[in-house]
């Protein structure tokens, strides 16, 4: 992790929040490269989920809602981490993961209050001397106008989801959709984590991706079962396979009263198995606590069965962030070069062997990478050389992120590249001027192909945009 | 304005954010229609400002960011607006917009406090018994970790371009990038205002889309021009042609006193002219604050000339949710259509002549039209034309957000369409069953034509994607 961490912030994919002013726990920016890998991961989800799909249409709600909605969700009463403080160095913690990290599990007593069990510590100053774990709102609080009283109130939302059912019945009344269909969302989200950690997974401001589907009661679990099998493919089309990916399938038990089914899509990042994804089978808790709420009907008239009822959701929701973690891991490797022939991988701590030399290459496909494509002159002060490149670069800059490097050996180019997860490479040489043809190189097998000028576009586009 | 807000509502472009509560004062929400507006008005900003330029680079911070930030900037001390309150009523005002609608002006006394001048009443119960005006500051305030004081006290970002300035040394060190070059951000952003209003206009949560662009000291006048004209141009290109808009050019006594230049585009709105975006020369007024607050240097080091300096700053700082009000503005018509020939506009509160049938036609460039392309077989119970009509839209999905219609009349399709402001319509015929043509009707000039399927993708590709 501290080698990729080191690699986002000197390549400008992740940098801490405020870091000129010592930082802000939980807060992270994205630099030019995570910026554009951010910006392919919500573009890819919206082409997928929205706009090849008929049945999808897309809205865009704002962040600070009336705090009815969460008194509605069930978020002002129940959306709570136990918290614990210790009292001998002042430190506090989240009371479960501190229990975690000793090898024990927090206390639920019967009458749903929380304990430590013996032999619990400070983390810190391994005092025992630890307050009984107290619940801890997550939502962000502030004061709409000009008066700071309970009346003016208002949460920054914890998830993205509860705009949708809020506005579930303006989007069926103008939006000409049939059930099942569904409304998608990305937008930033706020949980005020007691403990922030593992980099940027979990953080106290994030974005979320989020589909609620709404379906006919009773085909709950048909759908679920589609929905975790699309996501899967999803993840797949990014460059995270199937193989790369678990699913956790919740259990009766675990699963939340109104749910009915909920699978986690999990990625084995480097501090542990986490969740990307939950596909929740919520039923109709949520539109039928907005109905009761509101006093407005959340019912759908069926035109062809003539009934109405409150349908039921199955929920895809992902972590904009959290997908962009798994994918630089995912992305990340270390490997030594020979002159001629196939990379291997690097041997940790190790030198690169006589005759090798090393590189850290981002993998990722195509589709995220930030850059898609790099063009170099072979020689910068060659005018023939340079107007030839800045004209294809000018051409190809219309239909992708590009880059134009003319600085250093072309070997020294491929290498910074390498860092940056650009996929190809085109190098214009002498050959070009004479016969329009140029070096493709690839990134992950670092072969190179002579290619017509002619046919970049299209062989580009091929590489590129095809899923 | 009523007529244009209605549409929003009925179409699904704008509704009120939690609607079903009552809504809140200032927030609002973008239904599927508007949520792709914005879409397309931020995708054509990043492909110019930042895709298709060289010297441009993305960024994408918190919102809620350390709070020495805003003592850097200057918004803990002078964000704020003059507030005054009813004794008798209760209401509360924003002072000068108060004088302003009654004719007078706010007075600014020589030690900077303010006073309302004689006559100045309350506009709800019209009592004379107004507060003294006050300072109100405008950004919104919350707590980050678990305990309320004043070491946790956070802010919503009142703008973007803060994180910008933060990280410039960040991104001067990991982008490859020499002055003159530009860093671009696109995001939510929050004000407290005191009289949200002008619908989506003056809103508490809005999104801002800004370019801080450093260049040498010295070459602020040279570079403010260039990007006055560049974001003229720009807003030719998504609809909104420069005879639209007019310039307001700040006189030496209305700019900062770091500033060189300020123009200010703004847009005819039916509540009056106002800012769409503001091209601010800030000097090195933000840079030199940070450094100074941070203790860390700003300075750029000059690879030519080994010089080292502060650079100067052009900021094109634009709004969202006003590009996209003042294009939904600029899109709406109404119109009397006759069997036969071009629409003639309607003239309010008129019935359509003998002959004529009104419609409502948004006339969005396609560049940011929030459906591209309508696709509808002529009859929805000929399964030959339905197979035809689905193979042609599913291909079109692919590449732009599409619709596809089977219900009612052509005619009354197309008017659903004209209401969207989707500009181009393709009707799947018999004649296409035969010979692979299909009808294309233009949405407003109303003209149809004929096409072969074959030609289609490279014909629509022309008409929404060149520019």
């Amino acid at each position: 992790m501290d080698d990729l961490a080191s690699l986002c912030k000197r390549r400008g994919f992740i940098f801490q929040s405020s870091e000129i002013y010592g930082g802000l726990n939980g807060f992270w920016d994205y630099g030019p490269l995570g910026c554009e890998l951010k910006r392919n991961v919500r573009n890819a989800w919206w082409q997928d989920m929205v706009q090849t799909r008929e049945d999808v249409v897309g809205l865009d709600c704002s962040i600070i809602m009336h705090p009815r909605v969460w008194e509605a969700s069930g978020h002002i009463g129940g959306f709570a981490d136990p918290m614990v403080d210790c009292r001998a160095c002042k430190k506090r913690y989240r009371a479960d993961q501190l229990c975690e990290e000793q090898g024990q599990a927090l206390i639920k007593r019967e009458d749903g209050s929380l304990a430590l069990p013996e032999g619990i510590v400070c983390t810190a100053c391994k005092s025992k001397e630890l307050t009984e774990p107290r619940a801890f709102n997550l939502m962000f609080k502030t004061f709409v106008g000009p008066v700071e009283d309970a009346s003016a109130v208002a949460y920054l939302r914890p998830e993205t989801a509860q705009g949708i059912f809020a506005q579930f019945g303006n989007v069926l009344a103008t939006a000409r959709q049939k059930i099942p269909f569904g409304i998608a969302q990305i937008g930033k989200a706020f949980r005020n984590e007691i403990n922030p950690r593992n980099y940027t997974f979990r953080s106290r401001e994030f974005e979320q991706m989020e589909l609620e589907f709404f379906v006919k009661p009773g085909a709950d679990a048909e759908w679920h079962a589609y929905w975790v099998a699309e996501r899967l493919k999803w993840y797949a089309s990014i460059g995270l396979p199937a193989a790369s990916l678990t699913q956790y399938v919740y259990t009766q038990k675990e699963l939340a009263h109104y749910a009915s089914a909920c699978t986690d899509i999990m990625y084995a990042f480097p501090f542990g198995v986490q969740e990307l994804e939950g596909i929740a089978a919520r039923g109709d808790f949520d539109l039928s606590r907005h109905q009761q709420f509101s006093g407005k009907s959340m019912e759908y008239f069926d035109p062809e069965t003539n009934e109405k009822f409150l349908p039921h959701v199955i929920e895809p929701s992902g972590g904009v962030d959290r997908i962009a973690l798994a994918l630089l891991c995912n992305a990340y490797a270390e490997e030594w070069v020979p002159k001629q022939g196939p990379a291997i991988p690097a041997e940790r701590g190790k030198q690169a062997p006589e005759g090798y030399e090393a590189r850290t290459v981002m993998r990722f496909a195509p589709r995220i990478a930030p850059i898609k494509v790099a063009v170099f002159p072979l020689l910068k002060n060659k005018p023939e050389l340079v107007a030839r490149a800045r004209a294809i670069f000018g051409q190809l800059q219309r239909h992708w992120i590009c880059f134009y490097d003319t600085a250093g050996a072309i070997g020294r180019r491929y290498r910074r590249q390498d860092e940056a997860g650009t996929p190809f490479c085109l190098t214009i040489d002498f050959q070009t001027l004479e016969d329009g043809t140029l070096t493709l190189r690839h990134r992950d097998s670092m072969q190179q192909e002579r290619i017509h000028e002619k046919e970049l576009l299209a062989h580009l586009s091929g590489l590129i945009d095809a899923w």
